[in-house]
């Protein structure tokens, strides 16, 4: 299974000019915990709510949320192929140490983000049908 | 099994009067997200990451990080007793609608916290353990 099945194919995202009041207002209002920043339809940056949280200190003095989300976004954001399987997902959050990846097409488009939370919601999923062929095969008690 | 045999025994908490800005130190430098916010070491108020990066929008104008952490604390905190289930422990985080409970002793103190993480942890553990025994009796191909 790939995991452009599984993922977010509508992901919000935003250009790196956008100001960080509007990211927290978005992440508000939709109540998500992460923004992709994409230009010319790709990911160049991320932003989580953690970011928002811990990477703004400063910014009271220095022009405040009106500022542009750049600033505060990590740049080196780890994509992940929308062909690739669920098992080497898990294994590209792992080695990166994120539990969030922009999903892109073969030319490098932003076309979905997929969490761990997914990835434990898919095999959660899949458990409760193991579970269910294990209430049929069981006997009656 | 209860869930303090798997919640985590060292629970960063300050006071109500703790400034944000400290909090946000703190979540930095000891990598967590959340604090428990506790008076006399029961807990009266809890904060995340999130919290941090989506209700202190105003704050240039109004004192800043030197805010008190009570200002944007949430108030009605769910907590849990240490003799709970696990299976309890999911059921009231699902009712609740939260991803981490204080958990606290027959006098109401604070004594953990426990996480979805770490329940998830513990099934992945428990499932590795079924892993190996369904490897130990599988016929060697």
């Amino acid at each position: 299974m790939s995991i452009y099945t599984v993922c977010q194919k509508s992901v919000v995202n935003v250009t790196p000019d956008t100001s960080v009041r509007f990211v927290a207002e978005l992440m508000n209002s939709k109540n998500i915990g992460c923004v992709v920043i994409a230009e010319d339809q790709k990911p160049v940056g991320i932003v989580t709510d953690r970011d928002l949280a811990l990477r703004r200190e400063n910014f009271c003095t220095e022009g405040g949320d009106d500022e542009p989300v750049s600033r505060i976004m990590t740049r080196e954001v780890c994509t992940i192929r929308k062909d690739t399987g669920i098992f080497d997902a898990i294994q590209e959050m792992k080695s990166s140490g994120v539990r969030r990846l922009p999903v892109v097409d073969a030319g490098g488009r932003l076309v979905g983000l997929i969490t761990l939370d997914d990835i434990i919601r898919l095999l959660a999923r899949e458990l409760g049908e193991i579970a269910r062929i294990i209430g049929k095969e069981s006997p009656k008690i």
